[in-house]
Formats: C-alpha cells, sequence, structure tokens
C-alpha cells in the first residue's frame, strides 16, 4: 500500500570532487556488511544528492529515509498486542527498519536523533536483526541494511560510544577551486533544466562503475588478509590508543573491500594506509570542538610513525 | 468546506519605499522554483501587508497562513489509519502544505516555529512534494508554493542550516524621511477610511505590474548564463566563504530571473551583482548579534573587490 | 446557556485621581477600532475597577474576562470535527473572543499569558476576526472587541512585538496626598455599605459622560488631520527612533479622537501631543529595569524639541 | 455522599499564647467580609490546631482543608460538558469552593500551592463568587469563605501581588518561657489522654469568648471612622510606601473591627496602630530574606512617626 | 486476593549491636502512637532485615512495604466514581495506608519519595486516619500505622518539615570491631544455610522479648511525667532552639514508654535524657553536609548543661 | 509465543585475555546465588561477546536482554486489572524477570537505565522473588537470575546504593600487545568467516570448562570459611572503612566459589585475597573520575598490610 512518487536522481558518476566520500558509499555497496558511514560536512555539500544517487548503482536497491521526527515505533515496527489475544496469533506492522532490510538507511542529521533511536538503529545495524518485543510477545525479522548518517559537526556530535559503531566516517566540505564550481553549477541548471539528457549523458560512467562493483563483489569473499597488515593494524591501533578491538577489525574488512573494489587479490599496505583514514579518526579521543581533520591528522602522522604511509 | 473571510488587501503598488523586498517578493513570482524570501525586519513594517497584497497580482495566487502554533499535522495533513485497515483504502485529510500548492505560504516570525516543523517545511518547499508516512502507509502529493518567512532578528535567529535553505533575504526598515511617513500615513488612512476607492486609485499601476510578472514569466526559459558570470558567481562565492554550492546556483538563478523581471534577454554582471545582495548576506557565518546590514556590507565588499560592482 | 452574576459595579465618575487610564479608556469606548490600550501598575490600584465602571457608560457593553489560565480553545473556541463529518455541516462552540464582539476583552496580568494567546489576541483584535481551523475545517466570526490589558511591571515586561501591538498604554499609581487617599477610603467605604445610595450620589456625573461619549462617537468621523500634525507626527516618530509605521498612524487617530471628545472639530497640535503620551511611551526601545516613567520623559522631551509642547 | 470522620477539636481557648494569631483569627470571625489571615511560622506551632478551634466557636462554621496537591478542578468543581450537551441542563459537581462557602478554607504551606490555584482562590475569596467555564457553558455560585493560609517562611514566599490580598498577616513562634511550655505538654497530654474531661474544663471560657464574638458581629455595622483616623491610616499608607490604596482600606476595617471585638462604639488611634500592625508588615517590599519580623519593626517605627503610637 | 511469598525472616533477637536502633523500635512495638522511627545509615546496615525482625515480635504484626516508586494512588487508595455515579454506592480500593493499619509501613530510602507521597504518609500517620477524595466524594479509613523509615544521608536529607513530623530518628553504622564482625557473617552463613535450626537457636530470647513488650503496653496508660521531667524537657528544648513545641511532647512520651519498657513505675532523669538523644537530634537545625552525629553532640551537650546527664 | 533468533555464538574459551571478567562471569555460573557481576570498560572490549558466550556453558541457561528503553511494566511484567475484576482471577502477563528466571539477566550501559528500574531488578535480584502489585492486587513468581551489567565508565557511575547490590565487579580493557590484537583479528574474521568450523576448533576446550564449573557445583556446598579467612575478611572490610557488612559476606562467599572453581576443598587465604579484588573496590568511597584502577590499588595495599598478599 506504500506510494512513492521518485524524484529525478542526480546520476552518481556526475558529483564532482567528493572522492573520499564517494569511495566510502561504494566500498558499503560492495560490502554491505562493512558497517556503514558517517558524513559529517557542511549543509549545501553533495551529501543526501550523493546517497540517492548511490542507490541507482545496484538493482533494486533503494534509500529509506528515517526522519529525525521519527518514534521508535516508526523505526522498529509495532505489534498489535489486541489481536494477539483475541486472535491468538501475533500481527506485526512493520517499521522503517523492515523497509529498509536489503536497502540504505539514510539518516539525514543524525546528531540531532533522539539518543534511544540511535541505539536501536545502531543494534540492528550490527546484528542484522531487529526485535520488537511487546508485554511478552516478540517478533524478529532480518534488517540488513547499510547505514548512511549524516550530520553537520557544527551541531553537536554524536557520544563516542555510538561514534564507535559506524565502520567509516569522511569530511566533506564545498569544492574551492572556480572551474570545479562552475562545473557544479552548470551540471546542477543542466539536471534541473532536462533530467532525461543528463543522464543520458552519463550512462556509460554509470555503467562502468556498476560493473566495477559486481566484480568487487565477486573479489571479495576470497581475499584474506596477510600477516604483515594484520600485525600494522594492531600497530596502528594501539599507537592511536583507540579503545576496544572493532578498529583493527574494521581496517581490516576495509583494506579488503578496498583491494576488492580495485580488482586487486590482495590488500597491500597501502590499502590499509587508506582504510586507516576512512576507519580510525572517527574513534580517536578528541578534545571539545576539536574537527575532524585534526583526528585525521594524528592518523596520519600514526600511519607515518609505523612505515604505512611514505612521509 | 473551508470558509474564509477576505479582509480587503492594500495594493501592492501603493507601498511606499521598501523596494528590495518589492523585488524579491516578485522574484518569487516570476520564477516560483527560485526558492522562497526571508524578510527581516523591525515590527509594524508592511511586511504581512506586501505578502497578502502580492497575492492580488496573479489569478489565483492566495496567501495561506502557516501559524506559529501549527501542530505538526496541521501542516502535513493526517493519514486516517482507521479506515485504511477497515476499508483497504487510504484516506488523506489534507494540511496547510496541501492548501499552500500553486500558492503562498507565508509565516510570520518563522523564528519562533518549532524547529522539526521549519524542517518539514523546508523539505517540502525544497522537494515540491509533501510525504506522510504512518504506520507503514505513505501519501504524497504536490506542494509547490512560494514560501516567505518573516521574523524580528531581536527574538533570535533561524540556525544556519534553515537560512541556507532560503534562497533570499531581505532586511527592511521603517521610512526615515518625514515626506514619506506623512505619506505612508495618509495612504493608510484614505485606505482605511474607503477601501474601494483607493483601490481605484492604483489599478493602472497594479495592471502594469501584472503585465510586467507574465511577460518575465515566459521570458525566463529562454535566458541561459554566460561563463562570465557563472565564474563571476563561484568567486564571490569562494570569496564570502560560504559553505557548499547551493549560493552559487541560487546567485545564478535570481540575476536570470532578475534579467527577465527587467525585460533583457541575458543576465549582466550587474544583474549577478543584485542577485548577490539577495542570495549571499544570509549564507555568510556571522557572530552573535551581527546584523544582516553587517553582513550585506561583506558582500558588497566582496562585489568590489572581484569587479561585480564598479566601487 | 451562560450564566453570569453581576456584581455591583463602582461609578467610573465616583474613581478619584488616575485622569490619563480614564482618559485612555474612554478614547477607545469613541473609537473602538483604535486599538486597546495596556494599564501597568501597581497592585491595588483601581485597574480593574476602572474597566468594569467603563463597561457601564454605554448600553450593551460588557466586560468579558480572559483568565490567565484559559486555553487556546476557551479563547478561540472549538470545532467539533467529528460532526462535521458524520452530519456534513460545521459545528461551532463560540469561545471567549466571539463573547467579547461588541465588548471590552478583559486581561488582567497579561504579560503573565501565554504567549502563544497573546498572539492569537492580538492578531484577533487587529483583524476583528477570528478564525479557527482544525483539520481542515476553518470558521470566522467578528471579534470587534476593546482590548484592555494590565500588568504590574515588577513581574516582567510584553515582548516589544505584543507591545508595539496596543494603541495606548498608560501608568497608574496609587494617590500620594493625604486628603484624597481619605476621599478613596471613604468612598470605598461607603459604596460597600450601600451601593444603591452610592450609585445615586454619582448618577448625574455618569449621565453627563455618557452624552459626551455619544457626542465624540458622532464627531469623529468627520474630522482630518491637517498637514502639519500629519508631519509633526512623523518627525516625533522619526525622533523617537521607534520601529515601522503604526505608532505615527495610531498617534494621528488618536489625536482625532481626543479632539472628538473634548468636541473639536479640528485636530490641534495639542491633541497631537497628548496623544504621543499615550502612543509612544511603550514603543520606545528602552533598557532593562527602566520604567515607563523614563520613556515618557524622552517623549515628551522631543515634544518639546519638536515645538510640539510649549516648555 | 460525603462522609467526614470528626477528630477531637482541641479547646480555642486551651491554647497557650499565640495572642496576636488568635486575634487576627478572632477578627476574621466578627468580619467574615475581612479578607483572611496568613500565619507565618515554624512547625510545630499551634496554626493548624487553632484553625481547627476557631470552627467551633460559631454554629454551622466549620474548616474545609485545601490540600497542596488539590487539582484546579477539585477547587473549583466541574461542569459536565456532555450531560449538558444531551440533556440541554447543567450539570455542577461542586469543588472546595463550593464546600467552604459560608465556612473557613484553610490551605496549609500555601506557599507551595500552585500559582495558578493561588490565584484562582484569592479571585474567589475577593469576590465571594466562584465561577466555572468550560466550552462555553458557565456556573456560578457564592463562596463567601474565611481563607487561612499557613506557610514555613524557610520555604518560600508567597509573591507579593498574592500577599497583598491577604487581609491579615501574623507570625507565630514557639513559646520560650519553661513554664509556659510546661503547661502547653500538660494540657496536650491531658488532652490526648480524655479529651471529654478537657473540653469541660474549658466549657466556660469557650462560651465567654462565642458571646463576645456575636455581640462584636451586632457592633460592627453601626462603627464609622472618624476624620482623624482616616487621615492618619493613609499617613501610614504614605509613609511606608505601599503600593495601592488596599492597606489604607484594610487598616480602617480592620480597626473598626477590633473595637467592636472590644465593645467600643468608636474605633480610636490605639486600634489603629494595632490593625496597622495586622495589616501592614506583609505588604511592605522587603528584601530577600528578611523576615516579617524586620518589617514589623518598620511599621512600628512609622507608627511612632506619625504618632499613632506613643513611643 | 492478595498473595505473599513469606520470605525467611532472621530473629531480631539475633541481630548484633545497634542497640539504639533496636530500642527505638521496641519503643514503637509497645506504643504505637508514638510516631515512628526514621533510621539513617550507610548502605548494607541491618536496616530493613530489623524491620522485618520486629514484625515477627508481636502477633499479626507484620510489615507493609512502601516502594519508593509507589503512586498516590497505590497508597491512599481509589474511589470508583463511576460505579458511585451508576449504582449510587461508594466502592472503594484501598491502598496501602489500608494495609498498613495496624501493622508496620516500612518506606526504604524515604528521602527519594516524592513531597507529595511524604505529605500523605505523615497525616495519617500523625491523624491515624486516610481520607480520599474524588470530586465531591469521600472515603475515610483508619490508618493507624508504625512508620518506619529509612534513609542513606548521602543521598539527600528530608526537608525539616518532615523531619519534624518522626517521634524518634536513630543513626546505624556498621561494626568496627573484628569479632562482632565476624560474628555477623558466622549468623548470616548459618542463617542462609538452614533458617530452621537457625531460627531454633533463637527461640527463647525471642520469647523473652515478647513477653517484655506485652508487660510495657500494660504498664504504660498508669505512667505520669512528674514536674521534674515536664520542666527539663521544656528546659532542654529552649535551649536547643528547636521549632515549635512538638519536641517536647515526644520527648515525654518517649520517656514513659522507655520507663514502662524496662518495668519502671516512673519515668526518671535518666530516661529523659535518652528520649531525648532519640528525640531531639534531627529536629535541630544544622547546616548542609552535618551528620545527625554532630547534632547528637550538640544534644548531649544540652543535657549535660541542664543537668539531665552526669557528665 | 515468544520467538528469538539465535545469532551465532563466540565460544566463551576462544576469548582472549580478559581473565578477570571471565572468572567472574564462571563465579557466577558455580554459584548463581552470589550475586552478579558489573563490567566496566571501554566501548569495544567483549563486554557482551563474553555474556552471550557464558551462556552456552550450561545446559538451558541463556541470556535474557533488558534494553535501557525498557519500562518498568516490560520488566516486571503486568497485572490484568479489568480481567482480574471481571472474571474473579488474576491474569498475569510476565515481563523480562520472569524470563529471566533461572537464566543470565543481562544489562548493556547499566548506568543509563532507569534509577527507579535498578531499584526494582536489584530488589528481585536480592530476594530471587519478583512481586507485582496493581491496585490491591499482586502476584509473586521467582526471579533467580544471574545479573550482569556493563557499563562505559565515562558516560558516569551507578550511584554507592546501587554499586553495592553488586557482588562483584570488574574493569575490562583492550589488549596492548600486538600478537594478541592480531589474535583477536583472525579469531574474529575466522569465526565471520565460517562460524561451524570456528566452533568445532574450540569444542573440546569448551567441554572441558564445563566439566569444571560442574564439578564446582557438586564441591560448594560443603566448603566451610576458617574462622582466619572470617577474621581476615573483617579486618580488610574495617581497613578499608567500607559501609555495612555486606562486602565481608560478599567475600567470603567468593572465596569459598573460588575454591570450588579450582577443585579446592578449603578456601585459603589466597583465595580471600582474590576474592577481594573482585567483591570490594566498587565499594569503596572514591572521589569523583577516580577509576577503579584507583580503589583496586587500594584494596591491594590493604590486603598487604593486612597479610592477605605477600608483598
Amino acid at each position: 500500500m506504500t506510494l512513492t512518487i521518485h524524484q529525478e536522481t542526480y546520476p552518481f558518476t556526475a558529483i564532482i570532487g567528493q572522492e573520499t566520500m564517494k569511495t566510502a558509499i561504494l566500498l558499503n555497496l560492495v560490502n554491505p556488511k562493512l558497517g556503514g558511514v558517517l558524513i559529517k560536512g557542511e549543509k549545501g555539500t553533495a551529501k543526501s544528492t550523493a546517497v540517492r544517487a548511490a542507490s541507482e548503482l545496484l538493482d533494486d536497491l533503494h534509500v529509506v529515509n528515517l526522519p529525525v521526527s521519527a518514534t521508535e515505533d516508526r523505526v522498529v515496527g509495532t505489534l498489535d498486542i489486541e489481536h494477539a489475544i483475541r486472535h491468538g496469533e501475533k500481527k506485526f506492522d512493520p517499521g522503517l527498519l523492515a523497509q529498509a532490510d536489503g536497502h540504505i538507511l539514510y539518516v539525514d542529521e543524525i546528531n540531532l536523533l533522539d539518543d534511544q533511536i540511535v541505539d536501536v538503529l545502531l543494534d540492528a545495524a550490527a546484528s542484522g536483526i531487529n526485535t520488537v518485543e511487546r508485554e511478552g510477545i516478540s517478533h524478529s525479522h532480518p534488517a540488513r541494511f547499510i547505514l548512511v548518517g549524516t550530520m553537520n559537526p557544527e551541531e553537536g556530535d554524536l557520544r563516542p560510544q555510538l561514534l564507535d559503531r559506524f565502520a567509516l566516517s569522511v569530511e566533506v566540505a564545498g569544492e574551492k577551486k572556480i572551474e570545479e564550481r562552475v562545473e557544479v553549477i552548470e551540471r546542477r541548471l543542466a539536471f534541473e533544466a532536462d533530467p532525461a539528457t543528463f543522464h543520458d549523458r552519463f550512462r556509460s560512467e554509470q555503467e562502468q562503475l556498476r560493473a566495477k562493483i559486481l566484480q568487487a563483489r565477486e573479489l571479495l569473499p576470497a581475499l584474506k588478509p596477510s600477516q604483515e597488515i594484520l600485525q600494522k593494524a594492531a600497530e596502528i591501533a594501539i599507537a592511536l590508543q583507540v579503545d576496544g578491538h572493532r578498529s583493527d577489525i574494521t581496517m581490516i574488512k576495509t583494506a579488503l573491500t578496498l583491494a576488492a573494489l580495485e580488482g586487486s587479490s590482495q590488500a597491500e599496505l597501502e590499502h590499509l594506509s587508506r582504510a586507516a583514514v576512512l576507519a580510525m579518526p572517527h574513534r580517536l579521543k578528541k578534545s571539545p570542538f576539536e574537527h575532524q581533520t585534526g583526528t585525521t591528522e594524528k592518523v596520519l602522522q600514526v600511519l607515518r610513525e609505523v612505515g604505512a604511509l611514505s612521509s
């Protein structure tokens, strides 16, 4: 009974710049169990455009939007207790997590979301299962989605406990070169004036990218980490004094997925370095108001120290 | 079943001064997809008079008022879930956004509006679509309106995230010359004493303005930006250090609409400069309590620096 | 179905002193579209006594009391949606604004009233219409009342946005002379001991005042402002740096009404000066905790400077 | 359908000391329109004992207790709207104000009562009428009660607006002499051991006091203030810089009632002085944490200055 | 319909040390109208064990537990208004106060209880009656219980108003001697391993204590205070500058009950001294964070000064 | 009607390091009446993995998860009052405490749980019984569970009252050695890639541990503390200045269980020392922000001083 008016989607490959954000999204498309991405950035950067665009790169992938105002019932679904008591059978009205199964779950301004809902969300993201319990009745269903959250760091941060649950995070900003800004405007005006023609223009690039993702998905299961990159990952995590072990595991998985995306049969130190830049900065302890730029700088520093990055 | 008691409307062309505000409103009438206008100003200036007056300039354009006390249900409409379950068909009670489709949506004291409702409002304004979702049922309808918000800056500002979503903003103040103030009083007393005669007095001016708007609407689709103004727009945005790319695109669109309103077949640098003054000041980072006068001054400064304004 | 127990009303002409407050009330009785009056003053001054007394001066004028605890529904009335859906016809339960139509609406301690209700109140006062909207159904009815608000400035002020919507404001204080205080006590004790006899004592004065008001109501429509007082009004407003144009218009209307009350066929400079003292002090920007006495002093100062008041 | 278990009441005349409090209560019994009394004092003083005891001094006078937790509905009563709509007749469930008509309304810890309920309470106390309005239906009934409030000043004060509405206020403290404290204990133990015998012991004193009150009630209507005490009252009020005129009127009424209670046919200066001590201290502006002892001292000082009290 | 699973109760006489607390509880068992006891102490001391143990010392005495989370309805009971209206007869669902009639009402962590419920509780404790009123219907029933509250002073104190309503208070702490702590552990382990055998071990001591209480109950009504101890009680209260008279009366009653518990036919000065230590410390004004140890020291000091305690 | 999707569980014996945490959990498996364990630690350590893994070590032991957002009704269950009134029989819908009977009750982020629910939880944990009372009806059922709470100390502590109710507490942190971190990653990747094969690899170790627990359960009832360790326990508690006696008893029980787990027929001083380290640190008074590392150091210091630990 769900009706959706599909707005025209901007092609992923037509997005200018923002390479790190685009890579982070693509890695999650290749490896949906990687653990999502948190995009931090100024207003008016292509954050939500990119997420919607990504959904066109795979068949049957669409974006489910979780609004900041959503109630917990709306997110997890509801159990009709009355019905269960009267008819002796469960009746479950699915929520956004059910709709998001197999798709992208997109949360704009995730730092403004109620803490309790963020918890529920990240639990489902981690386990791939959503369980609803009401008065002794419970219902579970798969909830395997790619979580993409965006936030404007000027409006407050997530607490460390939650940050740690995102596999990757990236920071985006507007382009600073005139030619690229002009190109952004021109493409936007062209797209708004005639979406169909605009899509035709990027059809071939889109097809190539799609093929690359599918190939990477096939490559990935066979990739195993070498002892060298395992030890470097541990070394990096210890040097950065991050809590727990989730960071090491994420670095390794990201390095493997990156290798797969680039068609390599082996994850190299260079993949690990780039993985560290995506997986570590948001896990570092930071002073209030310190930007992620600062923590990224620390990660790069440590990568150089442990010899994972040629200075 | 909606009843409205039409109060007598003051003629748009009878408003004395306030040229920038009047231009900003007219631009949105010419190009309803431009993105609305935020009017900041002291109490007792002709803000709401002007908005109501504007609705008389086009056929079938009326003003839908969104009161600060409106609930989210009242704004977006409600879905009757009971009915859907029982009869298997959706029943949607439209809200203010549905009423506003094709019209002006007017929010007085928008800075006092609940953040959540401002979000919903700006989402609909941006997409032209209002989507209501309740317990797995959803309904969408067109919501293409001209958003006009007013606020008294002394009572708090909108957060930057929201400011950025208004295409244009203007600041208004009372007239400072005796003759003009006397004229304001006289016209007001004349209007209150006998509205019909007062309207007759301005009939011809009103007709001319209406014709000008309609002509501009026909001209607009053919107008394309030159490389020069595209580059100047990017240069201005970079120099002003605004976030993201929305500002450049808005400047270009405003310049084109301004050219159309003035019957030009080409947007010139002079149109871009005036567009920048309408589109940029509210997008600048500003210190607390800094008036928009300050940020406008910065825009003018940059316009001079990049050669878009003869000193 | 409304029942009211009429308490004995103290005669308006028996109130000792408080001339400015009494004039402000009478001006609103002569010209109900003037825009109401805000009475600021210590506890225990004759504020509410005067308002109730005023209602006896015209036929069919009574006081509707709006308590600080009134809900918005109680103020604006309610629409029975159920009924509308079932029977296809609107059913409106009128609220205090409907009861107040054609009468005095009295709000004691208006500064303690919920901001949202003050907004609703002043909107109705300004437009003379009350519109209730619920789930797509709306109902409008006339709400032309004389708004009288009272407040103790020690318990917080109204925000400037709201102050500006009152046409006039006056400040009252207890009498400081022994003979007058004795007279106040004696009259009060006499009134409480035997209301009927007390009324007889003031019957003739009451009749004279009533006649004066009715005569002024007939005179008023013919009175027009001269260019001189129009220009002086603008000059005063500019010199006082008040926001917007509402102040000039109110000064002119008040001056005309004052002339009518005193049987003059022309509003003189002296009427404008007295009007300025009633209409301007609450519109001036003032520092926190500054009493209206301070702003009244500034108005007098400017009146002298522009030559509207012989020093 | 109301059931009350009457606890044994301690005899009024058995209360040791606390003369000022006892006088203040008796004055309200003689003149129920005087305006109530506020009793401030430490815990464990005979505040509530005295109020309950007073109710035995007149026939058909009982104490209605208004608990701090009472809702507004419980205080003012409720209108059954459903019933009114269906049967076309009003149905009113009376509240505490209805029960209190003709009796004592007692509010322990009145400073902890919700502000809104204090307002309702004092409005009813002032007008002698309680009006309930719900959705356009209203009901009024007499609510002529003697209001007695108690409070522990250590737990916060009433706001000045409300203090002013109490006619009298007194401050109580425990006895400081050993013999009197022993007497208090002995009487209490005797009363608890055998209430009936204890009552017998004070029967004659109780009867005398009752007769004195009834005689005073007969005397009172004939008593008129002399010019001298009227002028002194005004002089005192001006010297103490209290707001408004309520204080003068209360002083005069209290002096007259005091004269009646003592069987005098004339209120003398000495009565006025004692009235001032009961009626003025809580009306003075005071610095935070200043005890009423301080303001009482100021009243005595002024009384000496104006010659109403021989030093 | 009430089901209770009786946990095994630890014998009162098996509790090691804590003599003051045990005496305070026993005094309330001898004289249920004494007024309860407040037990202050660290976590893990035998507070709740002692209260449960006490209930075994008299027939048909059990402990009703009032949890911190109890609603007011749960405490006072509820009146079914619907039923009253339909059937014309009251229907009362009794609450905890009804259950507690004739028993011990135990409130753990009473300082965390909602102020409003503490008020209700202490009113019932003082009067022995619980009255429920809803919409003009009221129901009263006896509520004569022994109130025992416990609190950890580190988690905030009761306000003085409430402290004063407890007759006695004691402070408990863990044992500081190794042998006694070992004994505490051994008894606890023995009790947990085999409750029945443990009870047998203390059966005789339990019987003796029960007999002592019953004997004291018979003695008590005949005991009267001498003039000497009456005067000393007053002297102590004055010297300690406590508010009101409740403290003197409580000291006398406690001294009499103590004499009865010890089989004396006369309350001596020594009984008064011990009574003062139980009844006075929590009534003294104390500085924030001052422990009761400090106020107890002051009481002992005064007892020495007035000669009630040989230094 | 409860459905649970069992996620693959990581084998307990495959967990690297974290010996203290694993011991604390095993002690509770051997002695379910010991009193639970509180696990404090950084995010991303194996806290919840270990708890789930432990449930596999005994037959019919599963983990019931208590989410931070659980309502009190959800935790304790609900009584259907309507049903009781209509049909005269109780109808109880069991909550999480009923589900947890005989199992592990796991509360992640227990320091974020509502205080009231923590109270309910610890009461049930202490008594082994859950009692639900609603409007005079009550229902009790066994609730004998092993309580395991986890918390991140950076997000606030539990109040001392609640800390004291946990028998044991441990602090965990990520491994700091490269080889062990690599092993953690490798095991995790191996487990995720092929859970079944991974389980086979640890099958023998799992069986041995299970046998050890069952043997300890048989041994435990016969173990009695010697006078020496009883006295040392008391001495330690006094030296550490902990409140109450709960700590001594817990130390002794933990020492006995530890001996049983290690197959000893006697609890030695060495067992007591290790028990003290598990049972005492969270019971010490500590300054704000002091880590448990600090209090553990104090415990070790005292153990050395009393000769329970060879320095």
